[in-house]
């Protein structure tokens, strides 16, 4: 890209930040990212909890290559420096953004295209509740599947961060919204939010609660290999299965002879492997996000689903929080006080 | 849609065809279909074979509801009557359609919307080997797959009716071109259609060959579940496998960690079950193979490769030519000399 990095011209040198070391999550001292031309820095207010966390912790899931090696995908805060060549922020500014690494800190530098300006309908905390899961949405639901008004949306982990706000936006665009989840009050949850439609999986075979109902014209799916069959059955003619997380296996069988009848579509997605510029990157999601998204979030049409918070220090709990499986919403990290 | 068959105004009363019983084809007298307002009737010239047919005779693949008994879902021939809401075709018209069923036999009835003009530069038989590849190519290589130029496209059974055709749009798309087949004719064939990459499956592991040529964006896939997994790891980054056969099986492993590491898509289509009007619906598709493909035709920029020509009579000798996998292009049925 021809960009190079400078010396950042703040006082600020050294920051707190998660270290990981052998699946253990500890406080240390590291110093603050320089920024590159076409990058801003984020003085960090809160950071979302992700399950790619959870993996790259493990040491499954490595960061992209150039990325930071610090847990953490998305952020909000307070821009406190910005690059050359940046003109659509400025210092103060109330932002959250889309991380390939490096959020479990005091600061984070991130390229431009890659940030959302926070309204102020939305509390700076909880903004951290947003890059992901709305771009993931905008991302699979309109760039992917073309989500149609009028047409079936089936959401796996209805209540998870990504699934609570796939509810909102399905609803706004007009779709009918069928969630699977494990407990009554997640099931709950996603009906206050919107989801006509709300399954317990423990109990229902959802594919045929979805026959029963019509089919789905679109599902969002996080959990693979386990749900492919069940998932490519729940399909109407012309369905797209958007899979985006692996928690039910990597691997599935693949009934072609159902993919053709039905003349459907599977799409696997992910979003932190994405060049920043270019053809789907993540400049080009976070840019329809804004324009689909911010408006709504601003309006209140759709609000950020915090499930818990927990200190930057208390990032192992945070992470054993999203990994009981008990969370509705997000779990965020505070790293420092609103401003 | 408020259509109403009415009586005919030719004085054909009856017609041969081809009957179908216990796997038995035989020349049979049959009723010349009436033709609905938005029909016309085609005095077939020819009749393309494909292996949907093979199917059908077996009893493992019926006919859309409504359609026509007798096998064959493509013809070359003559309009001979119009129907009332007919304006875009006349009698005497030369032209070509894409059928629900009903080709093997001496008229065929057919939505407007379903037929090709045939350019003057293509010979009136050979135009029967167009409709099912030339619509079938657009649906997937551009509405589907949205082939760009540069990008690498990989056909299997690049000999086929199918194959042959991809082979000369996906050029003429500014695309590169792999193909794989099973004899160096074969290969040979490709080659000369313009391929740029053909790999004998018999000898060489294809997604092998094919990573060490820069992979594949776009599989157009006869194969279905055993190419599945080698089909994947061909993929690029941003790839997709459209499967719009089964030769090779109805069910496959799908590994969704290289489909969501690549965000790659898995479509399966099929063209005869389509609607005749609507959303994904034929008409659309031979308006765009109108739109794309006839001045292509027009011009010689692509031509029909026709691998063997047979009497209606002896429909089963064609059966049996397809079914040899031996075919270098289309098998067809000559139902009455050329006019």
């Amino acid at each position: 890209m021809g960009l190079t990095k400078h010396r950042r011209t703040t006082s600020i040198e050294d920051m707190r930040a998660i270290a990981c070391h052998h699946d253990e999550l500890t406080i240390t001292d590291v110093p603050v990212p320089d920024i590159a031309n076409n990058e801003v820095l984020i003085r960090v207010a809160a950071a979302g909890v992700n399950r790619a966390d959870l993996h790259q912790r493990r040491g499954n899931y490595p960061p992209p290559p150039g990325a930071s090696e610090i847990l953490g995908v998305e952020v909000s805060g307070t821009v406190v420096e910005v690059g050359e060549h940046i003109t659509e922020f400025r210092i103060g500014d109330h932002v959250c953004a889309l991380l390939a690494g490096g959020g479990y800190a005091e600061f984070a530098a991130v390229p431009a295209a890659q940030v959302i300006p926070v309204p102020n309908a939305i509390e700076s905390h909880a903004a951290a509740a947003l890059p992901e899961a709305a771009c993931t949405v905008v991302s699979n639901l309109v760039l992917t599947a073309h989500l149609q008004p009028g047409e079936t949306l089936l959401i796996h982990g209805g209540s998870s961060g990504i699934g609570t706000h796939a509810i909102q936006l399905a609803k706004h665009l007009g779709a009918r919204v069928a969630v699977t989840a494990r407990t009554p009050e997640k099931l709950a949850a996603c009906r206050e939010l919107g989801a006509d439609l709300a399954i317990n999986y423990a109990d229902e075979d959802f594919a045929a609660v979805l026959a029963a109902h019509g089919g789905a014209d679109v599902i969002l799916d996080i959990v693979g290999g386990n749900y492919l069959e069940a998932n490519i059955t729940a399909l109407n003619t012309g369905g797209r299965l958007v899979i985006i997380g692996m928690q039910g296996g990597s691997r599935g069988t693949l009934d072609i002879g159902q993919l053709l009848a039905k003349r459907a579509t599977v799409a696997g997605t992910t979003l932190r492997s994405r060049p920043t510029y270019g053809d789907g990157s993540k400049a080009e999601i976070v840019a329809a996000t804004l324009e689909l998204t911010l408006p709504l979030l601003a309006n209140g049409t759709i609000r950020p689903v915090v499930d818990s918070v927990f200190p930057l220090a208390a990032a192992a709990e945070a992470h054993a929080r999203l990994e009981s499986g008990d969370a509705i919403g997000k779990v965020l990290l505070i790293v420092a006080d609103d401003e």
